[in-house]
């Protein structure tokens, strides 16, 4: 017997034979004994017909209205999938987002959590009701409805887990698990057992779009075992916690993130401050800055600075550092998104010497071009052209996984 | 510059045209200076298809998830009033049930308003926000979300404007205000300037389904002037009061109630108490009774009694009867629901001893018989074939209203 929060995302739910199949995983761990508080998405399309409603009444709402009209759809959810655990006779309750005392702060469409009361799901726990709640949402400090932003159900989640102080959170999703590579690109990908917060952190900003950075990074502070798994098939998924056993593998997965763009200075003056106004320019926009390059060429008097960026923001970003080339001080300025970034992601790589060397092997047998390098201590990425990518991608995984 | 409570139902915001339309009319007032609370019910069919999505999961939901799904509707419906009224450029918050404080007793899906608390709308009034309110919709001592039945949006706008104890109450309907006759059947209906709430009351539980009973009976109680206008027609509509000029006319209207069944006990025996154990029997099943008619032929030892009840009630009232033909004593049941209720309403009827004959000579110019009559100090009402009711109508409000 143990507290157990699960979660299922938007598609899980989508219709009533998709909620029936739901009810049962929710109905067999609770009939095993185990007290459950089950957070769910909206339905399907819902969010996406919501916002196509306001985009036709109102391009430019309010966040707080927006935030009003989207959390309508996490509570119609729940209240369906209610219905559903009654016509099998089990004893449910649905809670909002204001019902669970889910806090956040004022941060309309993008809010962070404060606190979780949970004293209403604690009560309904002990009455041995399933508790279903309404994810993505929260209540702030003027009594409005919030959202907690991208991947805001996953969070939901977690911050249950650690409000209840539960044994287990279950992520529910279209996919087995973490896998070693994108199966869909990648036949020889292979299904993690387990893998650490930091792998799963590494994987998700780079595009494995398994579980949200917030969640992991919140189950990471408070040490809440999670577990990946499919709504469809019944098998074990992937656990994420602490600690793993590194020698099973150097390296956890090999990841194409398609969503960068390469921008050059070129001709910056060869001084102490340079790098310091380009990123500040940068930073003021808020535009994030992942991998940075800087090379002096010979002994000239200037120098270039590589960076790369969102691709939504590439554009803004030339913009706003062409409007400041005179404080900058550059002489041109060249953009591409035409480019991919391929990583491989391991906490076994720090031991591991030879792991770079082996990647970067594996791009010339596969004819890569590398254009720019960046390591963190669980992370290799390297920028190629976009079209070498997937490529790059199975070469490596190849060499790792597939000997 | 006044408090106007103003309430638009599910077809008046059911898309983004008429939504743009509503807010139009809640920008002129509040233009003029008014403080602005609009209370909105769902989006068109939004209620219907949440119900249909319902059944289709489980056909008998409880009714506490019942609430929480139907309620979305509402919310939905004011943040995208709040949406429009954002790009018109005006100052507008939404607020749900709870949000304003709607504290209702827990009869799920049909709850009883205990009382409003409104200091965030005053708060809102007072920085000139437009307060939109999720019609229909409260939150009792569990924190739990209720409705409040059918015409629950009317009953929730009325409820706003006693605890803002607002200067008017305006209810936006589809049709232009109050009519002497249903406009549709009658050509000549006209629409009424005033109307008393007992008036109302009458007309609205004989089927002229304008406002709901229980907004107007709470209108009455605390003396909330009300008025009745259509979206469309800018045009003024129908002042509902507590007295108004009588001699103005002698009725108000002329209505069918087709929702109406009759049956027919017969061979009682004529001893005390057996009324009594009749309308008992029907009680302890929650049927109500309408109209009844007691009869004893000749000297005979037995009596018949027929009354009137719901068409929906008629076979369980049949029923339930059967099942006790014991115990209540009679010979035999009839039932029929090929009948109609035709009433005339009309506050200034009291004075005017004359108004029943110029009915029942009215009714004979036009050949349909009466089965069963009723009086009320303000109504008169008689049960007739059901064919023959549009035509008792037409030929009883040319007499009225067309001379």
């Amino acid at each position: 017997m143990a507290l157990i929060v699960q979660k299922f995302g938007g598609s899980s739910v989508a219709d009533a034979e998709k909620i029936e199949r739901v009810a049962w995983i929710i109905a067999e761990k609770y009939s095993e004994g185990n007290d459950m508080v089950v957070v769910l998405s909206a339905q399907g399309d819902t969010t996406d017909d919501l916002l196509a409603k306001a985009m036709e009444i109102n391009p430019n709402p309010s966040k707080r209205e927006m935030d009003m009209l989207l959390s309508a759809g996490e509570q119609m959810s729940v209240a369906l999938m209610a219905m559903q655990l009654e016509k099998l006779g089990l004893p449910v309750v649905s809670l909002t987002g204001w019902q669970v005392g889910m806090q956040t702060n004022t941060d309309y469409s993008n809010a962070r959590i404060k606190a979780v009361s949970g004293e209403r799901v604690r009560a309904e726990l002990d009455r041995r009701r399933i508790v279903l709640v309404a994810g993505f949402q929260g209540v702030n400090s003027y009594d409005d409805i919030t959202t907690l932003g991208r991947g805001g159900s996953d969070t939901s989640a977690v911050a249950m887990a650690v409000a209840l102080n539960a044994d287990l959170c279950q992520i529910y999703t279209d996919v087995e698990g973490v896998f070693t590579c994108d199966p869909r690109k990648v036949p020889g990908a292979v299904k993690l057992e387990e893998i650490t917060y930091d792998e799963m952190l590494e994987l998700a900003s780079l595009g494995a779009q398994v579980l949200h950075n917030r969640s992991v990074e919140m189950a990471k502070r408070y040490n809440v075992k999670l577990e990946v798994l499919s709504s469809y098939v019944r098998k074990p998924g992937t656990k994420v916690k602490g600690v793993i056993n590194v020698e099973q593998s150097k390296i956890s997965g090999v990841a194409i993130d398609s969503n960068v763009a390469q921008i050059a200075l070129m001709g910056l003056t060869d001084q102490p401050g340079v790098a310091f106004r380009v990123f500040r320019t940068l930073s003021q926009e808020k535009i994030n800055v992942d991998i940075i390059l800087q090379s002096s060429v010979g002994r000239s008097e200037t120098k270039d600075i590589s960076f790369t960026v969102a691709r939504s923001d590439m554009e803004r970003a030339v913009e706003v550092l062409k409007e400041n080339q005179q404080m900058v001080g550059f002489k041109d300025i060249s953009m591409t998104d035409k480019i991919s970034k391929v990583s491989i992601v391991g906490a076994g790589m720090m031991s591991s010497p030879g792991v770079a060397a082996l990647m970067f092997e594996s791009l010339y047998d596969a004819k890569v071009n590398i254009g720019m390098i960046s390591t963190s201590e669980i992370k290799i990425s390297v920028i190629v052209d976009e079209k070498d990518a997937e490529r790059a991608m199975s070469s490596i995984h190849r060499r790792f996984f597939e000997a």
